[in-house]
């Protein structure tokens, strides 16, 4: 087992009716924040209207930035940044999903920075300090409402990248899963694609002797796989909902990766997808994951059957372990089918004219390798692009 | 599903060498602290003088207070509650196991409050306040380096009574699994059947549809199951005691309780027996938590045959479930037996001629019930001290 830090600030306040407290938990750090959301979703269903009320309620004074898209782009985070410092704002309240609380760290951290937010996201600049973040969370699949990550679009080049960092855990989350009720099947699927995938980038490990960590990955894993198709037969059942819900914040909070190296190639492969075509996250990963495991099963054979018998109840073939190990990735593939999500390029409309250039952007050109399990170059990208044919 | 607030501030520091680092982790927050800690295990392994090295080294200046015993004892921690007060201490910073950082959060009680501490064991008084703890773990096994408890034995009627507020996180721990290479095999078997107790409290309960936290308790046991035996046949294998040191902590930092009411019984029926004989809390547990099993599982058999063959991996005789159920609680006995632990009172030579008096006590003579799992009179619990003969 590898040395690890681990320290998860992020308070969960979890549970039916408790958006009513995010007045409380606000003003605890803030008397003027940044009312930070997406579309029309959260205004139909009245959920601004009563996080409004709570914060009005609490004393708290808002300014609001509606308005983010799925994706996140760099240049509403900018626009966000300014009205933080004009405004005096203390605190950005996400209210929404990944790509809301991602664009809200975005701008947590620009306000307390004096170059270009961009940098952090190029590597150019290292997070020193970032403003709090407080999320009200309706959609379960990021993992970023306790996740130290954000991702962000840049429009000049639809360039996807990633910024990690402790100081960027938010502040508090709450967490009702009633406020999921709505959730389309395809965006609920989505989501458990993404927790999943956020769980078995950690599972995929070099690192030997992790028993512990490898079976609560695995107990994640197989409560996705219980409750998700359940969701989508049964959407405004609570208990489905909220396991859920919760899976897709343990998924990400890193507890599961303690003293483990993750592989994280798969969503580098799958961000260029959604940076260039605009596909769900959890859209491209339902895509990207089975061809990634495809092409490096064989580098370790029995974390692969490990992964079939105890994920997927694969009753191993002792005799042909690699048979064992195609039967698991087959199941999850089929997985994804069952829960009306794409597993080719073509199920989501998306042409192969563009696997070269793909693979090309997220190497840097050849530069840089991905994977820590499996160390992937340029080469073979696009030989896992290939197999999403 | 129930609501809950989950939220665990301790900054876990866990890996080889990690006590190098307790002086720089220390002087973030206090110049002046208690060095607090047992008898001559960490002199006699030179941890005691490595920890004065970093504290001294981060120019942290230190009071000593040794002495704590398993079972820790009030009159100790009013001793350090007139040290700290008396020297201007900021900080408790507690190097040994769970009865060392028991004693610390008792004293980091005491010293911010005016009335007598014992006034939190009793219920009297509530938390509101308490000095920063700091940890380096010796012994994984009571979960509080990262817990919201503690528990003292009040000489005077030899009363062993819990506090558990969640201002009682310990601010850091630091985690060598290495300092648990020196512990006899006694102790590693204590400290698994203590894990063990901590996450059955929570997985016995009477919510419905908490698949995911039934996931991951069951997911921690087997490896606790998988690797206490291995500690004992080498017991300087690091990866061995990383996976158990670390069990420990997720064991009882609450993560596995999250929407679930636990039960909690078996402690308290457990405290009166290690309270009077000053049996090793892990060893009492042993002999308790059996006899619960026994006395309560038709009040929920599919619960029991889910632990039986989801922890244990008895197939299950779906013909005769209570037979499932009764050779899962066999297979623990069997387990604890296996690892060296008392599963009678006479194998720890406990006589049983005060089983009556324990009975009163811990249910203050009839007034109270214990457990939340099956609601326990002073006859129930009787009962069960008599299945422990």
């Amino acid at each position: 087992m590898e040395n690890f830090v681990f320290s998860n600030r992020t308070k969960i306040i979890f549970g039916r009716g408790t958006e009513q407290q995010v007045g409380v938990e606000t003003a605890a750090l803030a008397k003027k924040v940044l009312l930070h959301y997406g579309g029309g979703h959260i205004v139909r269903t009245g959920l601004k209207a009563r996080v409004e009320e709570s914060l009005k309620h609490a004393g708290v004074s808002y300014i609001e930035l509606g308005g983010v898209q799925p994706n996140p782009r760099l240049s509403l985070v900018r626009e966000g940044i300014k009205i933080v410092r004009e405004q005096g704002i203390e605190l950005i309240l996400a209210v929404g999903g990944g790509s809301v609380i991602d664009s809200a760290k975005a701008i947590a951290l620009g306000a307390r920075y004096d170059g270009d937010v961009w940098d952090f996201y190029t590597g150019k600049a290292e997070p020193q300090d970032a403003m709090p973040v407080g999320v009200v969370l309706t959609i379960p699949a990021a993992g970023s409402e306790a996740s130290t990550g954000t991702v962000i679009t840049n429009e000049d080049g639809w360039l996807k990248r990633a910024c990690d960092h402790v100081i960027l855990r938010p502040r508090f989350a709450i967490m009702n899963p009633e406020l999921t009720y709505t959730l389309p099947p395809y965006q609920t699927a989505c989501g458990a694609a993404d927790m999943m995938a956020h769980i078995m980038e950690r599972y995929f490990t070099n690192v030997r002797e992790v028993d512990l960590t490898d079976q609560l990955c695995e107990a994640a894993l197989r409560s996705i796989i219980k409750y998700a198709p359940r969701a989508l037969e049964e959407p405004e059942n609570y208990d489905i909902r909220a396991n859920i819900m919760w899976a897709g914040t343990i998924a990400h909070n890193d507890l599961l990766s303690t003293g483990r190296i993750g592989d994280w190639a798969s969503h580098m492969i799958e961000h260029e997808l959604s940076g260039i075509y605009d596909l769900a996250h959890g859209a491209g990963l339902a895509i990207v994951f089975p061809a990634w495991m495809k092409y490096v099963y064989q580098h370790d054979l029995p974390r692969f059957v490990q992964f079939a018998a105890r994920v997927w109840g694969v009753d191993p073939d002792y005799h042909n372990p690699e048979k064992t190990a195609l039967e698991g990735i087959r199941r999850l593939e089929e997985f994804f089918k069952r829960i009306g999500l794409p597993t080719r390029l073509a199920d989501a409309g998306i042409p192969a004219d563009r696997l070269e250039e793909m693979a090309a952007k997220c190497t840097a050109n050849g530069s840089r390798t991905l994977g820590r399990f499996v160390e992937l170059t340029k080469e073979d990208v696009l030989k896992i692009y290939q197999l999403t044919v």
